[in-house]
């Protein structure tokens, strides 16, 4: 999918919203055992089939499909599989921080883009260059490259200056990684807990999407995101996961995460409106 | 395993040797494939029987078993859980490269020390404290953080001064990560390719073990990293890949890999007992 399709997703069902499939088997509601011997996958199908006209993205947390060891992976296949055939606009992201030397990197690549058939994935740029360009190969696919995460743990590096230029961390990974390819192949990851911080971001990549986590439960706003990281093609991919699809434990889990999933897409669709990105 | 541990087991070898697994089906010998219908793990383990006296870790680099998907998963559960029943003072290591917020890094510590039994994983630094800290949660079990790497994209962020304090912001990886663990949890990865900046990491991390890659094919020296890398526990496993593991393509492919890996332990014995950690 390239920037010009996800933009106009985006317009056709008023959302920036991206899923996120953190399944947790310790978390899906019980009666799914009793039906199916793959709850992991029953889970994903009903929460994707109750929100697949609200969102543009869908979003599986690799950790938590690995945890589960091979019955993870059967099930991770096939949530991709079932996306990639159900609803063939959708944009899914392979949530994975990857990032090593090429030849390793190049083997990540084939994983999530040639033999399941992710559109992006989410890159660490710790070792630099070659450790992101091999995901860069593909044809129609992305690299979400980590800028500026919404954990705690992100102002221990990212925000370290530079001595020669005065820049942090996330901004010397955003300008360096622009010479590796361009608003077309690579977006990235900017957390939404300082969302001032994205004033300064879009200096820096003005036309590049933003994959935004931590909006809703881990405290981010999305009035304030929208105001510092709209830009003319929505440029803002806002995740959601536990709010959406643990909204409920009970047998309307799936209605449950449909609200939620609801209530941010009519955000977000006053928020398009709004900026007249939308009719 | 613990520092005591492993260190007996490097003066009984010695040698300091880490075999890395990266098993690439595209490389390992034809004739495998008539033979059996899990040609990944007949590999590894010809590899492994043919050089466990030699060595005193294992790495498999999981992008390798990742990109066969389930097939690979098998490979990867099996060979982990050949090492561990048959050479049981193997430290076995997952190259893995992870690093989340905390609840999704906590999956991946699950999945690495709860369902395979490795003895530690390998994680990238960027996310901060909360992204590292849950490796850190299973007794008698190691994260080894990327620190300096070898590879060429090692000089993209990983050399940038901090504007503050002058330091490198590996430098600043190591001092900072020294009060989420200590010497006992925590390893460090730092690349061959620069053994002279092993002197400056060592006045910062007197104590603690380095994962050394980048010897050999990757153009480090042995005799340099042991001089400016060895502590009184000797301090080092240095991995070699796939100079061992594909010295040959042939039916002798496991005779191969133990004559290199014998020719690289022999060199360790000599900087052993030259440095009187051994007799």
């Amino acid at each position: 999918m390239n920037k010009q399709e996800l933009f106009k997703n985006i317009q056709r069902k008023k959302s920036f919203l991206c899923v996120g499939l953190d399944t947790d088997i310790n978390k899906i509601p019980e009666f799914l055992f009793d039906d199916t011997d793959d709850n992991i996958f029953a889970f994903n199908k009903a929460i994707i089939d109750a929100t697949a006209d609200l969102c543009v993205a869908y979003k599986p947390n690799l950790a938590f499909y690995e945890s589960l060891g091979i019955q993870g992976w059967e099930a991770l296949e096939r949530t991709v599989d079932y996306i990639r055939e159900v609803y063939p606009d959708q944009f899914i992201i392979a949530d994975a921080k990857r990032g090593d030397i090429g030849n390793t990197s190049a083997m990540y690549a084939r994983t999530f883009f040639g033999n399941l058939d992710f559109d992006a994935v989410t890159v660490a740029p710790y070792m630099g260059e070659d450790s992101v360009t091999p995901f860069l190969g593909y044809e129609g696919k992305w690299v979400i490259l980590l800028a500026l995460t919404s954990n705690k743990g992100a102002a221990d590096f990212q925000y370290m200056k530079d001595a020669s230029t005065g820049e942090s961390l996330f901004e010397k990974v955003l300008k360096t990684s622009k010479q590796w390819g361009n608003e077309d192949k690579l977006m990235y990851v900017v957390g939404a807990t300082r969302a001032d911080m994205l004033a300064d971001i879009r200096n820096i990549i003005p036309e590049s999407f933003l994959l935004v986590p931590g909006v809703g439960a881990q405290g981010g706003s999305l009035q304030e995101v929208a105001k510092y990281g709209l830009n003319s093609s929505c440029g803002l991919l806002v995740n959601s996961s536990r709010q959406i699809i643990y909204a409920s434990s009970g047998k309307d889990f799936a209605d449950a995460a449909r609200s939620e999933a609801y209530k941010v897409q009519q955000e977000m669709e006053e928020i398009l409106v709004a900026a007249k990105l939308v009719e």
